[in-house]
């Protein structure tokens, strides 16, 4: 009873974390304009309310119950599982002074107007002082919140639990070692033709076409749909009501299709969690303040990026589906035939632009972000020497010179907004992803399913390895139940060493 | 600062209701079905916690500091309006245990099901038990509520504040005395041709020319949007977030058109409220736990009629716009001059079904339903003999004889939702908007605006004289603030009169 009293309890956080998530989606689909000002607040104060919730007196009362009521379960079981990482978030969020907490959230609503102008005018200095506070207060939250060897471990805690300075670095050199010669040898060859991708594509065609390859790799359109916005993204109001969007550009088409398939990787995760997990804290960020079942950031940009790059940029793909694409844009794709267009959504461009960039170029984007945030936050970096090492990283990744801060340091949104931590993501969720591939395609099965356009051994086998846990293993423990070891890049390398090599006859 | 700092609090509390109206909003016009059931779980989760956070020990300290803050203010000062009311409305939640809210609740999610299938077999016997127990509920609740005259007073409250079974007396006896000698003169004339109205009507030209016509009215789309449901709507998100819904029918092309004017006035209401009383409770129902700026049920469907029947169904609106009308339409409406339309969106036809009855009639349904709801109560009639009352009372008030409990005591959702009390705001609307619209109309302004298609003048009396006051006063004393009187039906009566005397050459 204590139990199931407390279960109650982190329901009701998570049906308001859910609910702040509806916000966020309505006001990113649907709100009209004048409708910014008060919904920030209601954003706000069910952001505060939820934390309120979960740090209660109330709440450790229900959580004492239901520890003293299965203290002799198992230490794995799920409801010992539950209770530590209710008491773990407890914790976390205490640490932290609500003071403190207030002013980052005050930062962010200052901090995106300065930063969208000093980004069009590319004038640093106009929003230097205030990534200075950024930065100090973060440092700040970091002591409060504790860590072993790097105050930029602890700002990662909330978005990749478990990942630090010292893990990454190895990890990065490994890319680095791999990926740098494979830029290099592809910089030297002719791209492929691109031409055709940038002719007018009908919007409706173009939604309609990747809702349909959404809902071949599995997407539960009973559960989710898709809309237009200028950003896209993947938002769940539990597993039963997972909602995507795309954006498209009718002057580069792979935008639209791509962003869908991207967007549905993350849908599927939350779409197949365990359903006795929905409205648990094994369905709900509880550091983060998130409703979401991926296990971490990187989890989940793995299951994107599985589905966009692995499955989606594959040639098996195109030369199942070309066939139907072509039928829907006869005329813009005449002549082009599905080798033609596989290559085309395949090029390599290194460019100054992070969201811009190919399969391949995107790592160094992520790598450059993690090394300079660190070095921030560590002070061995000071905001005046920025854009110098900015600069100097984007010429040694991509042999590239920035033209200026608009396509340099001040291109993200990421600062203004208050956080610093969460870029090492991107990088982790490539990697995964290029494993959980690698060992899903050793089933027969599942090779044989991709051979023939029958997505769902794939989905399934994803089900029964990633998404149906939730948030029930650290993202390490499910790596080594999915693949019998911890991140390990030496898949995600060979991925691309095989595809670009085949592409660019290298 | 006390009363500065309460009324921050009093801002969450908007906030949380706020949220619950626009996951209702998104349940009803995108949400996938999958997300029905854990949908309804987040919505009474926020309606709870709204609730917690009003009559929490916290929001009393508060309370108190900012009564004793503003004690030396006048007492019809906002300052003490609002410390009244809020305190009224703690006292009121207070009254009723959580045990009845609760089941209350339950009643509702179980009894949807229940009579609607008891509806669609006309099969009372199913749906009478349930009924009971609403009934024996609703007694109860009614007795914590406390009352002076009846106990159906107290269920009123909640919607029509002020407003008793001995108030509506003479109002329904004097509405009686006017109308049935009306309707009977009617019934034994040629009614108007309708058959145009049923032609095919393509949906997006009908949402187009109502949305054109909202506008016109004054409906601000910056801070709010139209779209498409079952049951057309009103719903709102502070001022600056004003949703309408219509239906399309394309076999009855008045739904589209009539359903946007009525929630067009609805939406005036909250769109024009003083902007200095956003997420105050002067724009909060803290008794009914919603997010609204009206001060009764009755006075939000004042502005509803009044622009769909007084603007919208008016001679001289067709008079100004039939001629867009007919250029968007031109093949259904050919042949079809502005007074024959004007006649035929104004047909008296007296039917069973409420939400179906025209202008004239449906105060008939309502009155019906307030007379066998107080009996109910007061148990003076028993569910036993419901379908003979009711069907007494359509003979007596309609000439019709009711075939079947389909068509009879069964067709409205409110009883399968726990809900008893909320008829009687209809057709107080009504009387209102006759009353309203008679007393702006003395303004040469406001009549000289509406004879050249200019609804700002009306617009603007009508928010200086009711939207601007949010629910700063009761509903009498804005009427009578407005207009000299509180609620009187005689310009009502006189409106009808002249109107369908003309129509029907009585």
């Amino acid at each position: 009873m204590g139990y199931k009293a407390f279960l109650e309890r982190m329901g009701e956080v998570n049906d308001l974390l859910c609910a702040k998530s509806i916000l966020s989606w309505d006001e990113r689909t649907m709100m009209p304009r004048g409708g910014a000002d008060t919904r920030a607040k209601q954003q706000a104060t069910l952001t505060v309310l939820a934390r309120d919730h979960l740090v209660a007196d109330e709440t450790r009362r229900f959580l004492e119950r239901a520890e003293a009521e299965t203290a002799n379960l198992p230490e794995d079981s799920v409801e010992r599982t539950i209770c530590a990482q209710v008491r773990e978030a407890i914790e976390y969020h205490l640490r932290i002074p609500a003071a403190l907490v207030h002013k980052r959230a005050e930062l962010g609503s200052v901090g995106h107007h300065v930063w969208a102008k000093a980004r069009a005018e590319s004038d640093l200095a106009s929003f230097a002082p205030l990534l200075e506070e950024t930065l100090a207060l973060n440092r700040e939250i970091a002591e409060c919140i504790g860590y072993e060897g790097h105050p930029y471990d602890a700002l990662m805690y909330r978005f990749e639990p478990g990942e630090s300075v010292a893990s990454l670095q190895p990890l990065f050199a490994a890319l680095k070692e791999g990926l740098l010669p494979l830029v290099k040898a592809i910089g030297e060859k002719e791209p492929p033709r691109v031409d055709f991708l940038q002719r007018p594509f009908p919007v409706e065609a173009q939604l309609a076409f990747a809702l349909k390859m959404a809902r071949k790799l599995g997407y539960d359109t009973d559960r989710g749909r898709l809309d237009l916005t200028v950003h896209p993204f993947e938002i769940s109001f539990t597993r039963n009501d997972v909602r995507i969007t795309t954006r498209v550009n009718d002057e580069w088409m792979p935008k639209s299709l791509f962003g869908t398939l991207h967007e549905t990787g993350h849908a599927l995760y939350e779409q197949f969690c365990d359903p006795a997990y929905t409205r648990t804290p094994l369905a709900t960020d509880l550091v983060g303040l998130y409703a979401v079942g991926g296990v971490s950031f990187g989890a989940h940009e793995s299951q994107s990026r599985l589905f966009e790059n692995h499955v989606g940029r594959s040639r098996e793909f195109w030369e199942l589906h070309y066939g139907e694409l072509h039928d829907t844009f006869p005329e813009q794709l005449a002549g082009v035939d599905a080798e033609t267009f596989w290559r085309a959504v395949n090029r390599v461009e290194p460019g100054f632009i992070r969201v811009l960039s190919d399969e391949l170029t995107y790592d160094f984007h992520i790598m450059l972000r993690v090394e300079i945030e660190a070095a921030l936050i560590d002070e061995s970096l000071p905001v005046s020497d920025l854009p110098e090492a900015w600069n100097a990283k984007v010429e040694e990744y991509l042999g590239l010179d920035v033209p200026n801060d608009r396509l340099g340091v001040l291109q993200d949104v990421h600062w203004s907004s208050g956080q610093v931590g969460t870029f090492c993501n991107y990088t982790i969720g490539n990697v995964m992803a290029g494993q959980l591939f690698d060992t899903a395609t050793t089933d027969p099965r599942i090779r044989e399913g991709l051979a023939e356009a029958d997505y769902l051994p794939l989905r399934e086998w994803l089900t029964e390895h990633v998404h149906r846990h939730g948030r029930r293993y650290t993202r390490n423990q499910l790596l080594e139940k999915a693949t019998g070891r911890t991140l390990d890049p030496a898949p995600y390398l060979a991925h691309l060493t095989r595809k670009y090599s085949d592409i660019y006859g290298i």
